[in-house]
């Protein structure tokens, strides 16, 4: 069963990359709650000889804003552990000489202070929630359907999310919406990008073999790390469904309860 | 050449079916405006002996409101000669017991009246321009996702389009949103569906091969005809692009300057 066996991989393990929300905590109203457990198993992970690092897809606040979150919540996270769409879009926009039209939550335009603006080259977009107007998609449909060759970056390619008072549209959606209208295909900028994953393991200077992936969106924390070559671990936490268990195509190498019993089974294996 | 060959059709042909915006009239301020000569091609038709129909994908009006703006063009038509993709969805609707959720123009209103839309377990969608807010277009998402089996109707399945300060996303980008978000594929009512065309064939009591389609869409007005056995011709007006006479999966029977001039070439074929 790959359940019992995919901790024995934890001896040539030297990389950990989690997941957030849904594996460290839940989202909601006042920032959230520490799933149970979590927080020790991030300190039990920082006390090995393992490397650790973070890995969201989260777009609505800045890195320091986000981090900040999880520390009110009682996680031992800095700003440098975290890898998240935004900062890498910055990279991608400064090395290929984009100039956005940026179509994101307000919470996240501090990313991209350093990023030319003018005369837009291409359109990012985030889930920018009650951003996504009729008009501000308008306005992001014209500045591609103007360019000679459209460019669009995705900084996800969510479906949709959980809010307080009910499901919402998330990034992905939009993102089609412009794909068709435009005839185009976006570049996506975060899970489950191969150039995102891969972002973190150069980080590290691990290869893909010696990282494991713990998430609890089986498509793209999972599935996008083994693309990766990384093994793939999914929580029964967050977003988990019991239907992944049995998806058309991605397995998980191994599914935990949640993240604390994740650790004390690769801390297990270690010693 | 196509070209030359298509008008020997009209020796046998029994019923003209016309795309409306773009062959007819321009869209725009007040109402738009009529193309030159299409009023006295429209006046030729119904002198002749063949049938006419009119085939729209309008659905910012209802068919009277639709039917009136043309009449203040000078066109000489009557709503029994006009079909349009809500009246279809209403037919549908009724038929298989559907209770739809109604994210569409305003204007478009009335042709639901008769509709019950009590506890929704459908969704249809139309261009609804400024009405596409976050929250409307949410308010659509959860009630699909809510449904066990959801079911969305588009009215169209367009791009974009025209307006007087420039191009809007037209319905298809939300619908594909909602499609990837929902995990499902919508059921289009309108050209290029096959029922539709099927619909105005029957009021003719007509076969496909006896029928011609002039419209200003490749895809949807020609394409759509051709799908169904039916001839369809391209005038370069309204849509057209120079590009379209060599699409790499659409040619039409015939391209013709405009309406006055298929009209003229269909009638001299037949004396």
């Amino acid at each position: 069963m790959a359940d019992m066996d995919w901790p024995s991989c934890g001896k040539s393990l030297k990389g950990v990359i989690l997941d957030m929300c849904g594996v460290l905590y839940d989202s909601g109203e006042g920032g959230g709650v520490a799933i149970p457990g979590s927080i020790e198993a991030v300190k039990k992970l920082k006390a090995s000889d393992l490397q650790l690092r973070f890995c969201t897809n989260e777009t609505q606040l800045n890195r320091e804003a986000f981090v900040d979150k999880l520390k009110r919540l009682g996680f031992d996270i800095s700003v440098s552990e975290v890898f998240s769409p935004a900062p890498a879009a910055v990279a991608i926009l400064k090395e290929r000489g984009y100039r956005p039209h940026l179509l994101v939550y307000d919470g996240l335009l501090p990313e991209f202070d350093s990023v030319d603006t003018t005369n837009p080259n291409c359109v990012v977009i985030g889930d920018a929630a009650e951003k996504f107007s009729y008009q501000n998609l308008n306005e992001a449909f014209r500045v591609l359907i103007g360019l000679e060759k459209p460019v669009l970056f995705s900084l996800g390619q969510g479906r949709y999310y959980k809010e307080t008072d009910g499901l919402a549209l998330d990034v992905g959606a939009y993102m089609k919406a412009l794909e068709y209208a435009c005839d185009l295909k976006a570049e996506v900028v975060g899970k489950p990008s191969p150039i995102f994953f891969q972002s973190v393991l150069n980080d590290m200077r691990l290869q893909p073999h010696e990282a494991l992936m713990i998430g609890d969106d089986l498509v793209n924390d999972v599935g996008g790390a083994q693309h990766c070559g990384m093994k793939g671990v999914q929580v029964r936490t967050g977003k988990y469904r019991p239907s992944d268990e049995r998806h058309s195509t991605v397995t998980a190498d191994g599914t935990v309860d949640d993240l604390a019993q994740a650790v004390d089974m690769i801390l297990k294996q270690r010693h």
